[in-house]
């Protein structure tokens, strides 16, 4: 039994957060294009941003913020224009942001975080921007939380949105999230944005340690295609709201957070692979019998992002070729012997040698998974497009019965999860047909 | 003006080597499946290998060889089964191979150097195999190599070939060599496979070394997929007899040869990208500016190989954005406003900022460069199958005019290229449509 539950709110559902999220003519589409995440009181802040050199303005200002300040007020997310590769000037416009919101808010500057998605080599467009604040501020609400979700996505099929609750010291805590995904934009990249709230009260070390932890388990064990972009943030904020003892060392309530804010970054990781470009389905990797976790992760990372086991999977292949050389290309020695590969129920592979199996319940378990977990057909027929005209409805995504591959390759302690999804040919078209 | 000039001939254009191709039953469709190179004379071997956990009972075989014993007389090659995920089996199956061989040759089996490409998990089909290995040393001829270039591939469209000369001692030095490339093989993986001869005298030592610096520069450096195969392998033999005094140190001569080998193993292995699967044009990616070499090459790899580049090219969209955004997460450190990026003449990129460009002649450039390296039509439209019922004429293959992707990041003298192709709709296609 999970030591936590499911409730509705996301961001918004921890005590002392308001959410926004308005149409301010960023997108050329006129959907919703900014948001805004606000908490009643200053709150501990936590981040972890793309590891890619080439960085958008919104991340070189987090990571400042962040280095000289452990706290804020506000997140203030543009849909439309990436704010990155613009320069000098970019950066000016990122500060400017963030001065024309705490205004609007009566807080300091130094309170708000930043985070862009779109096209890159644009910047935001400051006038619509400008315009659009005051209506943004007069927009929060304690039950903001969707409109924010939609406010962010940009080719995304579906919002990502979850909350849970526990309890640490008698009182509940709560911890809720939004996210974005993998549509590509035009000309350029997927971005990933995630934002997460929590009112429990933590040490701002101890916060962003967990955060680290939680992406590593969570947004850095998903693949779509490989690419990082230039704008990937994951921005946490605890603000104490719950009343509950401040918690400052990894104790038993520190860890008990910890699993939960890990759940919650894994259920917005898994809506991102799950809503992979042009993906049809849902690929959870298990790895066990590493030397260490590390190791297992990168097992499992390596085989979730192989080109050739996701176009299998999208042809309903139980291919265990395919996973064993991923497996055995993923730069961890282990011995071949000891290698066992599951397809859902179906054993593929044990000792380093294929086994005989029904290929064709195999097959069918594919379908039937992909079935499970595949979005409405309205929602991919029409909306399945490469621009920024698209305003998603929050539509219900299945995540729970993903195609599970689970890989053994020793006996070591070491188990690793990660997420992908299939390679169709959708992706290609998605980001092949656009500019010509 | 190049050191060298290109001949016909093969692996049998240096002197003293005979190579064969038959089709010994191997392969469901009854095409060649049994390649064989012989040197008159016992020759320094080198070899590399696949960096895969997961490895062919060959390539454990030619490791163990190249330990012991530096040199070899023959290598033989069988495609239709990898023996690969084979056990104790594949081993024995190995051995037996060799010794076949070596009897039907008259020499030690320890001069016996083995390759396997195929199905992985199937053993090689040893019946077929005794009964062919008497006609392939009948068939064994100094015209042999396109025989043996034809026994060698699998869903390859095309056979891939290169022979060199230069003069070392105002003597004839040759380098030749042939190569199979990543055709899918059900139900699994990529093999790349690549055998060269040399008829200069080099110490073993120093053959290595100039193979190994040969393949990071050729061979490891190009993508199709991403995925490695259990069974790639590049075996070298230079048997001396072009009587050239032996190279034992890294003097003029030395170079001279190494230059010619690397060069032999570009052509080689961009013909393998070029053919890549559903491929329709191939890339070259080259990348200045570096602190040294091992990150200008980090970096060429990383835009080769994404996912998002490649479909991009497939789209003909000279999309600078995604070449950024890969350069970015290459893992090497620069300053992005030193970021440079030109696709053939056209500057997209500038430090760190993009330039108004012809967009629509930028795209004809890709248009027209992937027309220039296109295949003859009837090839592709009735070659493009997934299975092992192929049997390939040479036909020509153009390597000559890729899409150049050039990119600086800095001042450094770093520099590095690198090899991809695009990615279609025939790749999905051919990878996941077989089965179901």
């Amino acid at each position: 039994m999970s030591e936590w539950h499911e409730i509705s709110g996301g961001v918004t559902a921890p005590r002392g957060y308001k959410a926004a999220g308005i149409a301010a003519g960023l997108k050329p589409s006129g959907a919703p294009d900014l948001a805004l995440i606000v908490s009643d009181v200053e709150a501990i802040a936590a981040g972890v941003f793309t590891i890619s050199q080439v960085t958008a303005a919104c991340v070189d200002y987090c990571r400042q913020q962040l280095l000289s300040c452990h706290s804020a007020r506000a997140i203030l997310c543009n849909a439309g224009q990436a704010n990155a590769s613009t320069g000098n000037q970019g950066w000016l416009d990122a500060l400017e942001s963030a001065m024309i919101l705490a205004q609007g808010l009566n807080i300091s500057s130094e309170s708000v975080l930043l985070a862009s998605t779109g096209v890159i080599g644009q910047r935001i467009k400051m006038d619509a921007f400008k315009t659009g604040i005051p209506k943004l501020v007069e927009a929060l609400s304690e039950t903001g939380s969707d409109a924010a979700a939609k406010a962010i996505i940009t080719t995304d099929l579906v919002t990502k949105s979850i909350a849970l609750e526990t309890t640490i010291h008698d009182r509940p805590v709560r911890i809720g999230g939004i996210s974005k995904g993998s549509g590509m934009i035009h000309p350029n990249m997927a971005t990933m944005l995630a934002f997460v709230t929590c009112d429990a009260a933590v040490s701002p070390a101890l916060w962003q340690e967990m955060l680290s932890r939680a992406a590593d388990k969570s947004f850095n064990a998903i693949t779509v295609d490989g690419d990082t972009s230039t704008n990937d943030s994951l921005i946490a904020l605890a603000n104490g709201q719950s009343r509950t003892p401040a918690i400052t060392e990894m104790g038993a309530e520190a860890k008990k957070l910890e699993a939960m804010l890990t759940a919650v970054c894994q259920h917005l990781a898994k809506a991102i692979a799950r809503d992979g470009e042009g993906a049809t389905c849902l690929i959870e990797v298990q790895v066990s019998g590493a030397n260490n976790e590390r190791a297992a992760l990168q097992i499992a990372k390596t085989i979730a992002g192989s080109s050739l086991v996701k176009s299998a999977i999208f042809g309903r292949d139980p291919n265990w070729g395919r996973i064993a050389a991923a497996a055995g290309r993923a730069g961890v020695p282990f011995e071949q012997e000891e290698l066992r590969i599951q397809l859902g129920d179906f054993l593929l592979m044990e000792k380093g040698q294929p086994l005989e199996f029904d290929r064709q319940a195999a097959s069918i378990y594919l379908k039937e998974n992909a079935a499970a977990s595949s979005l409405p057909k309205d929602v991919v027929a029409t909306d399945n497009s490469n621009d920024l005209n698209v305003d998603r409805n929050t539509v219900t995504q299945r995540i729970d019965d993903p195609v599970i591959i689970a890989v053994s390759v020793g006996n070591g302690k070491g188990e690793g999860k990660a997420w992908g999804c299939d390679l169709s040919y959708d992706y290609v078209k998605i980001n092949a047909e656009y500019t010509t």
